[in-house]
């Protein structure tokens, strides 16, 4: 018998004959409980865990353009239930097997007075947190409409520790997280992370985001959350048609930190997958024409400096070839980037290369060498513009054998530019329903012609990469070229703590990690990669991605191939991941399973304080052994004064092996386990 | 090379020709380094780890009784090192055999001017700390001296989040923990906790605490923490004869809570056992006649109600032959309980039982039944009343086989009475020298009758234990007493999440555990056991003691035969101890493993929040099978509403195993892990 929290009894005690007794909803573990209520005609839901609130009573419903709100005058005409236990598969991902297992409570509302208006609520509650959603049916008077606002709150049981980025800002997602109580938050995005005052880890987010507007979330008085969709430039959040679905609202709960990292919820929620052939997806890791533009050594645009032209693009390619690369990148290849870019939303020809990059030569070239270009669209945001030549680009490249695209959206100022059919020019926000469909649009295009996408200015991942499985990495915070040209410093060393904790809960994130020279004196001198180089190895294991970039130049890794070894062997594509131990902004340890061998990955980094931390292996199969081949700092390593003190070496381990993790100031440690061989026994015995 | 602390390199800048050149010493592992410096003739030191301050430059020193300073115009004269690496084992304990490896630096100063003034100080670094103490070598003037103040200062270098007790209050130790920034503390106890803002745990002890006042700590500006040495009610210190070695202090450091936990550093600064026989020396359970006093429904004084009554103690040794108890306390047995008893400090009688208890009798019904009486020795704070009984108390119980006296010191308001020589009473601070000094005493003389200790309202431990291996258990914190009648609740759901952290890092608690009936509505109606009934049975494991009480009444235990079995079992003499997770005032899971058998038991209790935590079981042996006997909170289970909800299971479990824990709300779990039988192996196997 499930107990009925606290406020609801309160709830209960001041019941009046229009309040309908509490559904409520239970996990399959019997930890977590959704109650809903019908409060004088109001819905009503609220989560507790053990008996004790993480959500109190918060409201539900939506206001409508031209219509009576859908938050009132409510009774409960239907309620269905059921259990979903399911495992399902990746075709890629951090994790190949999935088990969503997870409780409904389907309920149905009808207005009090007329029959004719009608909300359903669909809620599941999984062991590891809670989504539910929005259906609007279709209605007399509600066939077309515009919603004006979604009233969906989160009454937050406590003023806990967040984790944010604020919305609204003109460089979208890229900013450093703040760690301060939620009261002192304002308009926040999603994934938003949080730590209750006994220990508890909370992460609100959405899944599944198709045609409607980014959530983001505004802090009404003391610590209640509030949906605030982001409008269309009319104040419009969503235009629809009934029936209307919307995104999943969820809410993930663990006991650690890691407890959020390893959950699958957001994939849970998501549509299964809508292509019949994914044999051309394939996760892979790539170089590139990029670096050397953030250090300012080369250019987009044309020129004397100019970065993708036809030899430099095969010196990459050569390269690539050479350390098991997949994909050369090279961005600046084509027609639009002369003058200030950002402003070249309308002027970008994704067909047209320069005269000095031979575009079905370098395709050739990279073919020969068993490479694939990766290419690149930056739109500057000019979505017109790139939406009439969308078909046309895609079709090149996916004659040309490029299967791989990255995707920019670097606008001029923090709005963006739509012109309606009436040729009136509209300024749209990054990440409202406009944006949502554009960058759907684009990933269904693009697995017309079998391209995955990298998209960079992102709208925020929900999960969809489990429906269309093209949709493969997405930027979509602070990465590594804020080192090179961040004028605050760059990414402090405590940054990639927290982002396996906030915007990686949402997706895989290409962060282009792999700098291995981290001073730039001539190119940047006032700048730095704020790591040692033991850091940059960690972060292939830390920081999923099913396209990993290496993302300094050639001749950098060529001066380090000790180092180098471990982005040549770490895979992309995993069977299995799991958080050690984690303090967000402080450390955390990840272990993942090769997808396509028995080896495992560790990837351990820390903030500015150096830390011992100790990792028993429990995780290798038993009674086999093991060589740990060891990338960590050494004993004087610091990000400050020696961050190139880096040791390799190998051990022998087993699951009974306990593995002292030492890790300096700034800096991180990476493993590879691989089964032993017989040429290890021999000499490994002799130790 | 080691790095020099940024403090430092300013200090080497702002130099003058008195400033010599820092001293440094390292741990074995290379993390921590104290430096040693005399800065313009005072000497200061300060400790980094991984290059960073953990103690800022801070003063060391002494103001002596007519005699100059002790903290300047000194030079450094010798300085020796040495490394300490050396493995002992304890007699009984957490942990069987202790490593002690650090190194040492012995600095000997002399007075600029007058070569006749001398101050050693000596550092050891460990892995895991510091502990640093002076030595003031015999010189003119100085042959018997008044420490007026002790200079020594713990520089912080961050206002950290502390868990604290006041200190010079009238309940001593008695206080629940507060957890504040160091900035809100005045006065505090030590073992003082911290936890930094990035995520490193520290703690502020001293070690062999013997003819000197106990160190409180003082909070000057900032988080700059002074020792403040408890004085004697004439203001003096420390009254000493040169030559003087100070205590330790103390500074632990480590990267979890439960790093704090399994430190041995303490242990590791006290001087070897003295004691050349110590076969005697038994950890034991024991019951006794008290939970009844603390309910009310029995009296310490004689009458009606009085519960050291010769039927009663035979009752209870009935009920500890009968389950494998081997000692049963009787408290209230001798003369002296009559009237406001915590007043009667010179009226106890420690020879003289009450008409209605016949020592002799029960001694001897004790051990006809293989039991042995734990003696009783409340003198509420008399000191010269008990010291003057002292020998004749201990050969008493000698001659009748009383191995372990019990002793109390709950006085009547906060100070002690104490009379001089010439009559005169002074009124002396319960954690001064003169009550060091007694409690020492006490000690001793226990140690020549062949005496285990067990004091209540005792000086904090400082370690000695390892000298005095009969010094075996302690009061010092809030009890299980609490429970039955503090005006306040009692102990809230996270106290005992907090003292293995705080009061168990000095050395083992007797807190009195087991209490099966946790609500009495009939004797304290106002009060109640704020936990569930599977937390009280983890507490055994988590609050280690080698004198673990089943303190509740026999009849309670009869009506939970299945619960009782658990407090059987569990051993009180460990040969590992360790933590596998904590979060201070939240949660924390102890496994140790039985120093007789090769049975591992495991304690896990958690606050007012539920928690889902995984133990994967590393620490058992490779390829055996185990049973893992469990005692866990039902599904229902909550410390408000259900705390009897226990289910109790066994499951073969291996190595590879990963338990889940499921702690209800103010809940906890125990289980004992014993190898597999014969008998089970084959119902095991139909399972």
């Amino acid at each position: 018998m499930r107990r009925i929290p606290g406020w609801l009894l309160l709830g209960l005690a001041a019941m009046t004959a229009a309040l309908a007794a509490p559904l409520t909803v239970t996990s399959p573990d019997g930890t977590l409980t959704v109650s809903f209520m019908v409060d004088d005609g109001s819905p009503r839901y609220g989560v507790t865990r053990f008996g004790r609130d993480l959500i109190g009573p918060s409201a539900l419903g939506f206001v409508i353009h031209g219509a009576p709100p859908l938050d009132r005058d409510f009774r409960v005409t239907a309620e269905s239930r059921r259990t979903i236990d399911e495992t399902w598969v990746q075709p890629w991902g951090e994790q190949a097997e999935i088990r969503c297992h997870c409780r409904e409570l389907r309920i149905e509302l009808t207005g009090a007075e007329t029959a004719a208006r009608r909300l359903t609520l669909v809620f599941r509650v999984f062991d590891d947190g809670v989504g539910f959603r929005y259906e609007i049916p279709a209605q007399p008077g509600l066939d077309s409409l515009a919603i004006m606002d979604e009233l969906t709150e989160f009454a937050l049981a406590g003023d806990h520790r967040a984790w944010w980025i604020p919305a609204y800002q003109p460089e979208r997602y890229e900013y450093l997280y703040r760690a301060t109580p939620v009261s002192e938050m304002d308009r926040v995005h999603t994934p938003l992370t949080m730590e209750t005052a006994d220990g508890l880890f909370l992460c609100i987010h959405e899944a599944a985001l198709t045609d409607y507007a980014g959530m983001t979330l505004a802090r009404r008085a003391g610590h209640i959350l509030k949906a605030d969709l982001v409008p269309w430039s009319d104040g419009v959040r969503v235009r629809a048609t009934a029936p209307l679905v919307t995104p999943w609202r969820t809410l993930q709960v663990a006991d650690t930190p890691g407890g959020l990292a390893d959950s699958r919820l957001i994939l849970n929620l998501n549509e299964p997958c809508r292509l019949d052939d994914v044999s051309w997806i394939t996760p892979a890791k790539y170089v590139g024409v990029w670096w050397e533009m953030h250090l300012g050594t080369a250019t987009w645009g044309s020129g004397p400096r100019h970065g993708a032209t036809t030899a430099n693009a095969k010196r990459y390619i050569d390269f690539a070839a050479g350390h098991g690369f997949g994909g050369v990148l090279v961005e600046g290849w084509n027609v639009g980037w002369d003058g200030e870019w950002t402003r070249n939303g309308d002027l970008f020809c994704f067909t047209r290369p320069y005269d000095d990059f031979d575009l079905e030569e370098v395709c050739r070239y990279a073919a020969e060498n068993g490479v694939r270009l990766i290419g690149h669209h930056e739109t500057a945001a000019g979505i017109a513009n790139y939406e009439a030549q969308l078909e046309e680009a895609f079709a090149l490249y996916e004659r040309l054998g490029v299967r791989t695209v990255k995707t920019g959206y670097v606008g001029y100022g923090q709005q963006i530019r739509r012109v309606d059919e009436a040729g009136r020019v509209h300024h749209e926000w990054h990440h409202g329903q406009f944006m949502v469909r554009h960058y759907r649009k684009v990933v269904e295009a693009a697995a017309r012609h079998r391209i995955m996408l990298d998209v960079h200015e992102p709208i925020k991942d929900t999960g969809i990469r489990r429906t269309w499985p093209n949709m493969l990495s997405r930027e979509g915070a602070r990465g590594q070229e804020y080192n090179a040209w961040g004028g605050d410093g760059g990414n402090p060393p405590d940054h990639t703590t927290i982002l396996p904790f906030t915007r990686l809960l949402a997706g895989p994130m290409d962060f282009t990690p792999g700098i291995f020279d981290l001073h730039f004196p001539e190119a940047r001198p006032g700048n730095r990669v704020n790591t040692t180089l033991a850091k940059q190895l960690a972060l292939y294991v830390v920081l999923y991605s099913p396209l990993q970039m290496a993302a300094d130049l050639p001749e950098n890794y060529r001066a380090r191939p000790d180092a180098l070894r471990f982005i040549q062997d770490v895979p992309v594509d995993w069977r299995h991941s799991r958080v050690l131990h984690a303090r967000i902004g402080d450390y955390v340890t990840f272990v993942r399973q090769d997808r396509h061998s028995d080896d495992w990955y560790l990837g351990s980094i820390t903030d500015d304080q150096g830390r011992i931390l100790e990792v028993p292996l429990d995780f290798l199969e038993p009674g086999r052994l093991y060589v740990a081949e060891i990338y960590r700092d050494g004993p004087a390593g610091d990000w400050r004064t020696k961050p190139y003190d880096l040791e390799i070496l190998a051990q022998p381990v087993t699951r009974e092996t306990t593995l002292h993790l030492r890790l300096a100031p700034g800096g991180g440690q990476a493993v590879r386990f691989r089964p032993a061989t017989e040429e290890d026994i021999h000499p490994l015995k002799e130790k």
